[in-house]
């Protein structure tokens, strides 16, 4: 390779932060790339000094505050100027690296994202898409970001964006974009809906129509569009379900003795049933539509899922996704 | 008791008609209710004659036609006059009935409950309020109906209702209320929670407040107020996720010896949890908010359900919740 793709990485994001950052930073750290570190000097250092690590490879850049789960996603932006997020935020808006991934506020990144980075040429709204664990595999759904209220344009273009980023990145071929609603049929659903129909119809993407809740974990679609209220309840519904779910089933396997024995025999059965629901797999959830990318990992990610980031970032990086978009957009 | 409460019963409707809703109707008969069930007579006669009954308790009332799924909800209602649910909605209309229930379609009941049957005084739209499976027990869902582009005001009269029902009909002192939302902060979500959660803070109802989807399965709220498409969303996906997850398991449990056995051994643990997601247990979903009780049976309801839809219907009545919401929304 002619030239290293440049990773920003936020050391004090996340639960974990810095430690599990920084652990996930060295196992992905190869010749190929060049991570810089951004935040507290002397704690990411400390953290380092546990690992042997080639220099040329991973870096510190200083940032003297950090944005917390309980600032106020906006205020915090304009206010901790030298915060690891903005610092990073800006090298990024400043082409010094390709990527910035985060694992610290969602609210916070995705306002940075925008006012700091800025859109994509021709795109209306950025839009944060994680991928969400289905019946066979996953599904991109986008979006989960801050476009409480959106508008039919904008849902056309989250499927825009989300064909090219599952076809480019994760290498499905024509993926199926579905769109989120109450029935099967065009007229089904509320205003945003209806319209968005009509639009995606004349896209130059695999649209195979409406998918209903019922759907979603089936696995039936590769791109699953909506709205970011429907997306974030749709999302945090999946996690708490599967949640709820694996503590019913604990709790009733606890009750006699018979059900106890069955379940130490099926435990490899279940550690990969988790395994199928383990967000650390998939990387994190690419903030789609800006100049650069942008990474939000899990905020509760280990070295694991920081790892599965970066390399997802390379990917996205390689793949040209922001010109891909800015083209298919524009067309 | 002075009176005896009578129960229409769309003998037509759902999956297994009309054999399963005669026998669901034969075993919830006593000398306190009279059940008549709506359908072709000769159909129903022969269901009938397979059974012990007191025909004080049971009569038929013939209509010639159904309204099937595939019949356009709003032109069934208009055109197929002399269907099971058009009949029995008549019924209730003309109070020669207290309830109607129906396992028929949703769509044509929800349309037919509006036309035929008309809304509570004060009241802006009827709902329809299914019961949700959570960690704990259940909560009611309120909107899973027809209003796709809701306003303010009508989430604050789905919160009374919701109240109201829970309160009397399933015996939940002061029900905890609380908004469907993307965060905890009363100025998060869309420009419709946004609005509806200062509506939620002035009522008499207990608010707690909003609910993101990661909590719903946690049974922190006994009534979730959202519009129809996102409960519609909801609603499905619960019953998606866990349909998917319950094959996961499956699928997995089956790929080695150990966990198989460890299957077999747990076989009734696993039983107690598909009891736990079982809406047989919980009845239908309540339409409220209109003249009279509309309830909408699940379409797969066998005669379990449909017997548990009856028992709530004849406590619906008891506890005069037509006349509680009157009261509550004329204030």
């Amino acid at each position: 390779m002619a030239e290293k793709i440049i990773i920003a990485l936020d050391a004090m994001g996340g639960d974990n932060a810095p430690s599990e950052i920084v652990k996930g930073a060295v196992a992905a750290a190869n010749e190929d790339i060049k991570i810089i570190l951004v935040g507290d000097e002397n704690q990411i250092k400390n953290e380092l000094s546990k690992y042997d690590y080639d220099p040329s490879q991973i870096s510190i850049h200083h940032a003297s505050e950090v944005i917390s789960m309980e600032d106020s996603p906006v205020a915090a932006i304009r206010k901790k100027k030298d915060s690891s997020m903005v610092v990073g935020l800006k090298l990024l808006k400043e082409k010094e690296v390709d990527t910035f991934i985060s694992a610290g506020s969602t609210g916070a990144l995705l306002a940075g994202g925008t006012f700091l980075v800025g859109r994509a040429k021709g795109i209306e709204r950025p839009a944060l898409a994680p991928l969400i664990p289905n019946n066979k595999g996953f599904s991109l759904l986008i979006d989960c970001g801050a476009n409480m209220d959106a508008k039919p344009a904008y849902l056309a273009q989250f499927a825009q964006m989300g064909s090219i980023y599952m076809e480019s990145v994760m290498g499905i071929k024509s993926p199926k974009v579905a769109l989120v609603n109450v029935g099967a049929e065009a007229e089904k659903g509320n205003q945003l809906t209806k319209e968005a129909f009509s639009l995606l119809e004349e896209l130059d993407i695999n649209f195979i129509g409406n998918i209903e809740g019922r759907d979603i974990p089936m696995g039936l679609a590769d791109v699953i569009v909506c709205d970011a209220f429907t997306g974030n309840v749709i999302l945090k519904h999946t996690e708490g379900l599967g949640l709820a779910l694996f503590n019913i089933i604990k709790e009733e396997l606890m009750k006699d003795t018979l059900s106890k024995i069955g379940a130490l025999l099926s435990k490899s059965a279940y550690k990969r049933v988790k395994r199928r629901f383990d967000y650390t797999e998939y990387g994190g959830a690419p903030m789609l539509g800006l100049q650069g990318l942008v990474v939000k990992a899990h905020g509760s990610s280990n070295a694991k899922a920081i790892k599965s980031a970066i390399e997802q970032a390379v990917k996205f990086k390689k793949e040209k996704i922001v010109e891909k978009i800015e083209e298919k957009i524009n067309q």
